[in-house]
This record gives C-alpha cells, sequence and structure tokens, in this order.
C-alpha cells in the first residue's frame, strides 16, 4: 500500500508535468492541499517536501510553494534532448527576466562587431539597393511635392495591386480592400493581437519563438502559451490539441509556418491544413507570420495557410524587410473577417505608412524583377548553409546539434546541456562575433544551452575563423563550470 | 411643501448635471430608485416621467431609463454657444456612434475634391518638397546599401541631434537618450496612453478634440473623459480640477497647449503653468501634444508645457507631419519618467522607423532652412487667416461665430444651433468642397451645428467661391427642417 503522501505527490506531480500547474506558479498552501485531499497538514508537508526533492516544487521564503523549472532539472539529470514534452504557460515574472536577458545582449552587442550574426536581416549587398535607389530617385525627381501630402491610411493602392499578384505566388486571392499597408511585420502582428485579444487573454506561441513576439504579447498585456516545435515539422500539433485542450482563454495561435523563426523548418502542406483545421475547431485565430515565405532553399514557394482559410480565420501577415529592404519597414496584413476592426487599429496604431516606400515596391514589383532577386537571394542562402554547418560540426563540442533550415537564413546550435550561452557571448564579443543566446527563445528561459546564428552573408575566411573561435570557445566553456549571470 | 416625486427627481437632477450619471448611462431601475429614496413605485414611475419631460432622461424600449443628450436639447432650446459646463464621459455606444460618424465622413469625401478642406496638411507647395527631395537623392545616390538594413530602434542619432537643437526653440532639454522617434505622432500618442493606462482607464481629453484621439483612445479599450475648452484660452483649467475630484480612474490628461485641434488656441503660460501643477497634484500623466507647435502665427515660438517639467511626468509629442513632410510620417516622443518602458512599447509596436526619413530630415535641419520655411509658412497662414474669416462672415448665416486661430490652419465655425452641418456635407460636396463637421469632434455628437476648415493654402477666387457656396447652403439649411441622418 502506498504511503498517502505519496499518493498525494505523485497526484500533484501528474497536475505539474500536465502544466496544469505552470512552472513559477504558486501551489496550494500547505492547509489547503491537506483539506483537499483529506489528509493531515503533517502528510501535506511531508508530501511537498517529496515534490522539492524531486525538483518539480520549490519553497519561497515567507511566499508558500511554487512549481519548480523541473523541466530543465530533469534534462539535465537525463542530459536530454531539449525538445519540450508539454506547452508551458508564460509568467509575468518569466517575462521581466526575459526583458533582462534582452537588455544583457543588447548591451554586449552595443559596439560595431565584424561578425554581428545576431542582427535579423542579410547581408546588405545581398538586397536591390542600387535598383530601389534609382526608382526612388526617379519618384523624388519627379514629383517632390508629394512629399507635401499624407499618404492613404490603407496603403498606396499601386502598391496594393502589386503586392497581391505576389501574393498569388503562396496561394492567397486577395482583394484591395483586403490588404492593409503597414509599418512593417512587427505592426502587422502588434494590431493583429489587439484585434483578437484583450490583456489578460492567451495566446499560443511556439517554442522556441522569436523573442519579440513575447516583448509585444507582453507590452499588449496578454499571456503566451508556448507549444514546442518537432525538429523538421515546425509546431507540433499534437502538443497544441493538448494546450487548447487543458488551458482556457487561447484567443490565438501566432505561427510561422514557413521558415520558423529560430527553428527554420517548414511545416509539410498537410500539417498547415491540419493546424487550420484545429484552430477552427476551437474557434480560434491563427495569425500566420510569413515574413520568412519567401525565403525557401528550394525552389518552389510553399504556400500559406491563409491559401485555405475559407472562413477569415487567419490574420496574415508580411514585410518586405526579410526579402526586399530591411530600412524601409513596410509591411502588410490581410485581417480575414476582422479585417475592418484592423484597419481602424491601424489608423490608431500610426495612421498610415510611408509614401516613398510604397512608390518603390510597387514599382519595383512591377518591374519584373522581384523573382531574380528572390532566387539569387535563395541561392545564395542554400549555398552558405552547408559550409556554416560543416564548419560547427567540425569546431563546436561534441554533442552539439546543427540542423539546417528548410528557409531563411537562422542555424538553431544545441549545444552540449551544461553549455551557458549568455555566458559564452561575452567571450564571443571579444572574438568579434555575436549570436542571440537560446535563452531569449522562450519566456521561461529554456534553450539556455542553444544559440541563434545569423549566416546569411557570403562566406568568407572571416566567417570561417569566426566559427571556428566560437567553437573553441563553447569547448573550453564545456570544461569549467559554467559562469552564471 | 414639495411633492416627494418632485425632490427625487430634482436629486436626479443634480447628479445628471454634475455628471454622477453620465449622457447615455443606464439610470436605476423604478423600484431600486422607490427602495433607495423610500418612495413607491408610482412615485419613482412620477418622477422619471418629469425627467424625460424635460429632456434629461429617456426610456429605451424593454430596457429601462437612460441619460438623455440633455445639455444638446437645453441649448437647442436656450440657442446658447456650443461650451460645455462639465465634463462628458465617453461612452462605447458612443464611440460606435462616432465611428459610424467618421463613416459617413469618409464615404462623402472618398471622391478626389477641389477644395478638400476637410484634409489635415497644409497644400503640397507649402512644403519644402524640392529640398528635401534633393537630399533623399543625395543619400541614395551616395549609399543605396544602407537600404539593406535595419534603422536603429530608438532613431537615427544624427536626427536625434537636429531634433534636440530644435526643441530648445519650445524650451525643451533633452538628452538623446530622452528622445525616441516614431512613426508620427499619431504612434507617439498610441504608445504613450499604453505606457500610462490599462483597458478601463479614463484619460482626460479637451472638447471638441481631435477625432483620431477618441478613435485611438477607443481602440487601447481606454475611456475619454471630455472636458471643456474656453475660447481663447485652451482647456477650461476650472472644469479640469472639477473634473478630476468627481471622477475616479483619471491616468492622464491629453491636452495641445500649443494651437489646439480644432479650435486654434493657445494657452497663456501662465494656464500652462498651472496645468501641471494641477496635473502633478493630482499624480497624474500629462501627454502633450505640439505637432502645431512651430505654426504660431505670431512671432515667438510659444513654450511647451514640458519645458517646465521638472519630475519626468509630461510625455511630449511632435512630428514632421504639420510643418516639413506629411509624407515621411515621423514624428518623436520624449517619455520622462516612463521614456524606457515607451521605447518598449515603440519596439513592440513597430519596431523603427523608416531610415532614409529620418536621414533627409536630419540633413535639412542641419542646413539651417528650417528656421526660414517655417517662418514662411506661418506667415502664409497668418496672410489667410483674416482672408477666409471675413469670407465666412460675409456669405455664411446670421449668427455664425468664427474665431481666428492663434495658429495652426483650422478655422471652427459656431454655425446657428439648428444647423446640421453634417447633412450640410452632402450639399457642399456637390460643390466640390469638403470640411469636418463638428459632431465628429466629440463622442457625444456635440457641435452638431459646427465645423472644420482646413484654410492652409493659397488664396483663390475659387476658394472664396467655394467658401461663399458653403455660406449659402447653410442659409437655405437654416430655413429648412434640418435633415436628420
Amino acid at each position: 500500500m502506498q504511503h498517502s503522501y505519496a499518493l498525494v505527490a505523485s497526484r500533484l506531480k501528474v497536475a505539474i508535468r500536465a502544466s496544469e500547474y505552470a512552472v513559477g506558479e504558486r501551489l496550494p498552501s500547505v492547509r489547503e492541499l491537506a483539506a483537499t485531499h483529506g489528509v493531515s497538514v503533517s502528510t501535506a508537508t511531508r508530501c511537498y517536501r517529496e515534490l522539492e526533492r524531486e525538483g518539480y516544487a520549490e519553497a519561497r521564503y515567507k511566499s508558500g510553494m511554487y512549481v519548480a523549472d523541473w523541466k530543465a532539472l530533469h534534462q539535465a539529470r537525463r542530459g536530454a534532448p531539449a525538445a519540450v514534452a508539454t506547452p508551458v504557460r508564460m509568467e509575468y515574472d518569466q517575462l521581466a527576466s526575459l526583458q533582462h536577458r534582452m537588455t544583457q545582449l543588447y548591451a554586449l552587442t552595443a559596439q560595431p562587431l565584424p561578425l554581428a550574426l545576431h542582427l535579423a536581416s542579410a547581408a546588405p549587398e545581398w538586397y536591390p539597393g542600387d535598383a530601389l535607389a534609382r526608382i526612388a530617385q526617379r519618384h523624388l525627381r519627379r514629383d517632390p511635392l508629394a512629399l507635401g501630402a499624407y499618404p492613404s491610411g490603407t496603403g498606396l493602392p499601386a502598391f496594393k495591386a502589386e503586392l497581391i499578384a505576389h501574393l498569388a505566388t503562396c496561394g492567397i486571392d486577395a482583394a484591395p480592400e483586403d490588404v492593409l499597408i503597414t509599418n512593417g511585420a512587427t505592426e502587422a502582428m502588434q494590431i493583429a493581437l489587439r484585434s483578437v485579444a484583450k490583456p489578460g487573454d492567451t495566446i499560443v506561441v511556439e517554442s522556441p519563438v522569436y523573442f519579440g513576439l513575447l516583448q509585444t504579447i507582453e507590452n499588449l498585456g496578454l499571456r503566451a502559451l508556448e507549444v514546442p516545435c518537432v525538429p523538421g515539422q515546425g509546431l507540433s500539433l499534437e502538443a497544441l490539441e493538448y494546450a487548447l485542450e487543458h488551458h482556457g482563454g487561447v484567443r490565438a495561435v501566432v505561427a510561422m509556418p514557413s521558415f520558423q523563426n529560430p527553428l527554420g523548418d517548414c511545416m509539410p502542406e498537410a500539417a498547415k491544413q491540419r493546424l487550420l483545421k484545429i484552430v477552427r475547431r476551437h474557434d480560434l485565430t491563427l495569425i500566420e507570420d510569413d515574413v520568412f515565405g519567401d525565403l525557401g532553399h528550394k525552389t518552389n514557394r510553399p504556400p500559406a495557410v491563409k491559401a485555405w482559410d475559407r472562413d477569415g480565420r487567419v490574420i496574415y501577415c508580411g514585410s518586405c524587410s526579410k526579402s526586399m529592404a530591411p530600412a524601409f519597414r513596410v509591411g502588410w496584413v490581410l485581417g480575414g473577417r476582422r479585417h475592418r476592426q484592423l484597419e481602424s487599429q491601424k489608423i490608431s496604431s500610426s495612421l498610415a505608412a510611408p509614401l516613398l516606400e510604397q512608390q518603390v515596391l510597387a514599382d519595383y514589383m512591377k518591374s519584373g524583377k522581384l523573382p531574380a532577386h528572390l532566387r539569387k537571394l535563395r541561392a545564395r542562402l542554400a549555398s552558405v548553409v552547408p559550409l556554416a554547418q560543416d564548419c560547427v560540426r567540425q569546431h563546436f563540442p561534441a554533442g552539439t546539434r546543427v540542423r539546417g533550415p528548410d528557409g531563411g537564413w537562422w542555424l538553431w546550435l544545441e549545444l552540449p546541456d551544461q553549455t551557458d550561452t549568455l555566458a559564452l557571448l561575452r567571450t564571443a564579443v571579444q572574438h568579434g562575433i555575436a549570436y542571440t543566446p537560446g535563452t531569449l527563445f522562450s519566456a521561461s528561459g529554456k534553450y539556455g544551452h542553444c544559440l541563434r546564428l545569423n549566416i546569411a552573408r557570403p562566406w568568407s575566411p572571416a566567417m570561417a575563423a569566426g566559427l571556428r573561435a566560437l567553437g573553441e570557445a563553447a569547448r573550453r566553456s564545456g570544461t569549467q563550470e559554467p559562469t552564471m549571470q
């Protein structure tokens, strides 16, 4: 017969493992636990002692028992891979800590570095700067008076027309009144989130996830529920279904089904359709972030989930920042059934997008040069990836995993479990190389042994030497006690 | 001795006049009223009948009694001026109705019109388009690769440096880390509001007020408390003090102390200082919208309230859209003690402002041409105002009031009380002239007999003829039963 403390402890463990109590959440008081399970206070106390011993709970001084970061602990003990079994809800104190980690990154990378591999765009010379500048000059010469009038709030019609033609390449069939031009995809995402959720609501995000999204969610007073990705497959649909059945208050799923940031995975088409079905069954909105959609390394442009959206529940966000011109800050959003709300939110958010950039993109796209530019950019990305992967395999500590992305330019490295990539960044910066520490890609600070590299630049001896130096620093850090910052 | 129904009715009237019950708010049920005042249900019923008769309450089918728009009714009866005695809190259904009125305006003015006097900028040829275009061309020629990198999230340092020098002209002493570049003043306002208030909180605004602000407040889930302006003085500080003493949940005051939109008034310096004291005493934030600050018709640039801000409780918002280049969409915000929060909100809102526009503004300001341009623009505005005023006095119905603005380009007309300027707009558009109906400048739809004209264009026979046609249409509409739309 089990002791009653073990029975209660086992029930609590099941609840914690199923994320009924999230990491960092306060557990019932000893008295509440005793009352709920009909055991004595001393049995309830013994139960918590057992959970503490096993790493599921931790006492906080004068405050009670809280769920400990048991996954990290269990992984560290087992040396298991970083994939997370169950969804984790982001807590407010975790976000404060995320902001702190971001500040550390910004402080460390404030100086210009020869290998700034934490930045979010490709090498400047891989963008069609000359062609865009020529078009801009033509507009400025012909019609300088245009600078003296407000642009249309929903976007320049000529640009929208070109964009609609381009969106057809990923299967989206849109009319001008379905499209709203924004100040980059960040604004598209911000107004999309505001149109579906109010403070306190929960948004499902992929894990690992672009930290900017976590910050936006936090700044809107929303909560993120991190659902793990399956390597090579994108968002785990099994984990998503589990999350939606076990967590209330979810309003939307934000996902990058084509070339996820940071993993670079593209969901298979069948999975994209299944994702839409799940979202529909739970009567949610899917916010599809497709900023890397044009940057697949294979020839075909993968379809967007939006291509299958028949009832307007996909809000589709895109941008010229990754594919054409990072300095332009022009994005777009197709709001589906929420489009009128988004138009109003956009006017309140920043009135209109700047005119000249829209004129330039319209003419550039109309000139027919975009497909050739994208082909070249994709070929360049595809050619650099294996070189960078080889370099990592050669110089990084044994056990380092590196996957080639299906598209985009991120290389996601899982180093041995004990590596602290935030501490390692200090050394890296001294070698003139920066990356984004993995701990930024989750509110709960998982992925502390991972890192993300931007490999979108011409391959060079300097790049090879930089990666080698980084790998060697990682090896050295593995032989010491990791520095806790 | 008073009948008890009259006593209860009188108490309710006092409460309604003191805005304890706002216009549109549901009043207690007959039973509740009877119980509260210890009278019979029939007495309570009679009391409501009395309030209905006097225009303070209205019955809604199957829903109960609500506070009627008693001020408008009372004014119409008395023929009193539009100034409102007490603050009015914006209600959600009023906002739906404001959005509806805005939609009507947009639909009516969708076609290009020869006299689009509802637009928000000066004539394109009054902006330095040529100079700005030349600078832009130089940058594009010299460094097209710059388009291939993200701009800094807080703004281009060279532009911030010039801006800081310019802000000194209104008494503001700022360092680069105090300034954040935004996508226009609309974004500055949006992130300022988000940094001080959460949904459900109340923001004090001027009445009449720029409708875009009401829309932003609505879209953020906030509530607006409209506090009247005193003609020629700006926000009524007496009404503000009254409002702050009688309404809870106020987080901030948004004001345009220099050249208010739509009235064009500049608060005297002593009033600006008193405003800051009131805000400080109530431990609130002042969000100062200074987009027209550079456009005073007299020679001196009036100081911003921010100039006296010693404890960082003024969030100062500005923009190049009114004074330099509407198409650029570049604004700025100085967040005071909330500046770090604003930086984070800005990154979540739209990451960064576009690069080229900031480079151009930096060089233009550095060239020393801005003061001469502003002098010329102000002189042009000052010369047009009396011509437009004379034209209004000559052709509009007797009793029309028109005040010359102290700065900016808005002419605010109060027509005779029975005029419906939203209905009149249909006729005006047929004559090729558009304006903004007064009803848009208040959530509760006050100012239905007022209108706002943009007079910032070269004076011409066409302009004179347009204003005459508008005045004559207003005269004709005054002799008929007003059309209710």
